[in-house]
């Protein structure tokens, strides 16, 4: 091979490739692959094994950020196995387009590369970004923006959200903004949560941390929209990370205001000590 | 009555009612009622005819821009006329909120209000302004955009899609671009045509003009896509202009890519001058 890459990129005479794509998740019953239902990695896999590099069906296919039923993204990224994959750009190129034309509209692969056998979707990334759209326009969300922005009845102060969120921000046992697993820890870093109103009036939340864990954050919007409303004062979502469980009171706010931005990465030669260090702190058991 | 207006606003007993309202044009087959056919009109009609301002169904509804099947609309303005409507803010509030509570979640409702009888949605008007939005990302629009958002297979130059759109501007007879209707006027003065890339990329185009013929827009954007692909000259389209038939080398554009974003009119006593200039000029047997 003329570019040798640095990395070992063969597992057992598989090759590892990382795609990037994105969906809108309103006609899908979330990622993964369920008997009788559409979903988006259902969906992927049928076409990428009727349609995979070398005529083969890749081997598996793991995925950043598993979306719930109605969530969307914009830049996920997954890695699958493959047995053979084109070296040259053209024919990459070919091969994406051919994914396209075969995968419906509501999902787009933007780009597929061959990545080093270390790089793991889930476990290597550094941090994903999700941004949480609502409007408290009084009649609901325009109805262009309807299908990734909630219509909240209530007026929301931009301050409260914001001064509530800062308090929030750093890392915590998020246990009470997550749906409990056995065994896994609920402990994260929340990097960023900060909320701006855009010209048309619709209020975007920028929410990152190294991970999430499930449902971790419509929670944390959910318990926001009670204090941006003023039911609930501006100490109270933070308040409730001395919990030891999930309280009664917080709400998970609905999927569809909720998009996937993007996923970080380390260099190459990072990423499989970041993946070890992931798998153990989580011991496997964690969503994203 | 506490506030009488300064225009007369009862003619033969009914009141005229002036409603914005916005649209996903995606699953309408355009405005105009057609039997068997979901359509803007007919929609509206039914949910005002069944809830209609003191319980009786309105005259008639006569809109600013009759658009096409698959045109979407975020500022659309129509009139109708109705024997009875609530003087008190409150009740109107309650009566658009019960409209929205009854229409469909593409239509939205924003806002209902008393006009004096001089004002004709269509005739009133002084311009109308769209955007028409394209991406050139060799795998077409993102999934969440696909609806109002044209992917366009090959790459576009900004810079000839706006030398060409200059080049159109001012009073001008577009017959080149309208579709013909007998004994109608193809003579619009366009006040505005030029392009913008987002920073993710999407084209849009913002065209206004005091009145635009029948698939107008749409014409101008395919004939513009032309030159933004390089396959005409930048002086083609307005080379058309001297064209005194529409000639067949100008393609319509897709509908979904266009919306109506708003309506202006002038102040109430100019209304009446207004409809009477345009319906002289445009001989009642033009569009918008």
């Amino acid at each position: 091979m003329a570019d040798e890459p640095a990395m070992p990129d063969r597992d057992g005479g598989l090759v590892r490739i990382r795609i990037d794509f994105a969906y809108d998740g309103t006609d899908f019953s979330g990622w993964a692959k369920q008997p009788g239902r559409r979903t988006v990695q259902g969906v992927l896999t049928d076409v990428l094994a009727l349609h995979g590099p070398g005529g083969r069906p890749p081997v598996k296919l793991v995925v950043a950020g598993r979306t719930d039923t109605g969530v969307h993204a914009v830049n996920q990224v997954a890695h699958l196995e493959v047995v053979e994959f084109p070296d040259d750009a053209d024919d990459l190129d070919r091969l994406v387009g051919r994914w396209n034309r075969m995968l419906p509209p509501d999902i787009r692969v933007f780009a597929a590369r061959r990545v080093p056998v270390a790089f793991d979707a889930r476990f290597s990334a550094l941090r994903r970004h999700y941004a949480y759209r609502v409007t408290d326009h009084p009649f609901g969300a325009l109805p262009l923006q309807r299908r990734d922005t909630l219509g909240w009845f209530r007026p929301l102060d931009d301050g409260l959200l914001n001064a509530a969120s800062a308090l929030l921000v750093g890392e915590h046992d998020f246990v009470a903004f997550c749906r409990r697993r056995e065994g896994a820890t609920t402990i994260r870093e929340l990097q960023r949560l900060d909320w701006t109103r855009l010209p048309d009036g619709v209020l975007v939340a920028r929410v990152s941390a190294d991970a999430f864990c499930h449902s971790m954050v419509r929670s944390l919007i959910g318990a926001l929209l009670a204090v941006g409303e003023g039911r609930q004062p501006i100490e109270w979502p933070a308040s409730l990370l001395r919990a030891t469980t999930r309280p009664g009171t917080v709400t998970v706010a609905p999927p569809h205001g909720l998009t996937l931005l993007g996923v970080d990465y380390p260099p190459d030669d990072e990423l499989a000590s970041r993946a070890e260090r992931t798998r153990n702190l989580r011991q496997l058991q964690v969503d994203d």
